[in-house]
């Protein structure tokens, strides 16, 4: 048995996301129906994240088990091969430890949220940011993120569907930087709770919207209060970027 | 009557082109349908450049003319409503001069094709770049441009349905730049023929993959003849970026 690391990019579109689920397409059904075609096996696929529908990868770390004797170009290629039609690639394969786990040995996961700022609709990049009209003020996001950043107790920003056993986590990085019409918020820490980095970009969006004050932000972390959610962002804009390893 | 110059983006993918057809759907009827449903008024959409079937645009220069009294804000506003959900975006409006026209007035015109240089399939960037996967040599595809730039008979890079007086063009730029797995080539000139930048770009690709050797440019220039074309690039890497006027 060889375990293997795969570095996935998907476009999360057409997917109900990562977790396998009987009531539609998701990343993990993709992954294991190609890796079955190709070797007759029946794996379970794990990821360092589970992304929620809608949500894009660039590059998440992805593990699965397999018997059969294959090479790493084998394998990239045939799993991309059967893949398809699914937005779903195989960017790198890598033989791992039997012990490595995808999930549980990852130790930071850093995300990319895109915002259109711009009035008219988008044609191109339809689905892969979250568009907003009116002009964001980029200084005054920067300021409200930075109440973010550190060890807090995120209830405020945690969906009421979330698992984890604790709200408390230590955000890392939350920066924001406009590029010409383009606002890019990323996110790093160890581990995300679920909605978290949605929650946080929705409230940072009526921060740069000017309906709330950066100290909001403050406030609204302080409450540990889910109703003190701003805004949850679509997930369109939502991007796992990568996952570290020791 | 007032004369609109609108600055449309678009998604080339469900296109039959910018032109008007019978058998498909057009940038250029989209367009005018949507202007006939906001003023009634049958109008003729006019572009810097007419785009294949495929081919995107990021800014392409459109003009109508239009007897209704509309501010800018109105109708930009109104044809992008219009537009949905066709995946065309009106991202400025102006009025211009009765004599100004689209494709008259313009004295350069300014095209990207992208490239992804990767052995995996497209999943997110789908549709939106030619993806290539053995490595190019950027190096020797720029040599291999140097010898296009300039005055030249570019028969062998025009298609049989070119419809231009004369296979002599002045090339002003062509620039060939990887950014990490993207190979982006800019071509720059007064005006174009039919196919050339898909057709030069296709060359290019030869030259990067060492099947031809960057002079092997030179002798298909040199050769006026498109039975000497190497290879034709898929449309769906080319965006029409900007036009210029005095």
């Amino acid at each position: 048995m060889t375990r293997w690391k795969l570095i996935l990019e998907w476009d999360g579109a057409p997917f109900m996301g990562w977790q396998r689920q009987d009531h539609g397409p998701s990343v993990q059904a993709s992954v294991e129906r190609a890796a079955f075609q190709m070797t007759g096996e029946t794996v379970t696929a794990h990821a360092a994240g589970r992304t929620d529908a809608g949500v894009h990868a660039l590059a998440m770390a992805v593990h699965i088990d397999l018997a059969k004797d294959v090479t790493e170009h084998r394998l990239r290629e045939g799993l991309n091969a059967l893949l398809r039609p699914d937005p779903v690639a195989v960017l790198r394969v890598e033989r791992v430890a039997d012990d490595w786990h995808a999930r549980f040995s990852c130790i930071g996961r850093r995300y990319l949220y895109r915002i259109a700022n711009r009035r008219a609709p988008l044609t191109l990049e339809a689905g892969k940011a979250w568009r907003i009209g009116p002009h964001l003020d980029v200084g005054a996001m920067r300021e409200g993120a930075s109440y973010l950043v550190g060890r807090h107790d995120f209830t405020t920003f945690r969906s009421v569907h979330c698992q984890s056993d604790s709200p408390v986590k230590t955000l890392d990085v939350l920066s924001v930087e406009r590029e010409d019409e383009e606002i890019h918020i990323r996110a790093e820490a160890r581990s995300f709770l679920h909605h978290q980095v949605r929650s946080m970009t929705g409230c940072l969006a009526m921060v740069g919207l000017g309906r709330w004050e950066p100290e909001d932000m403050r406030k609204a972390l302080e409450a540990k209060d889910r109703a003190a959610l701003g805004l949850n962002a679509p997930p369109d804009g939502l991007y796992f970027v990568e996952a570290v390893y020791p």
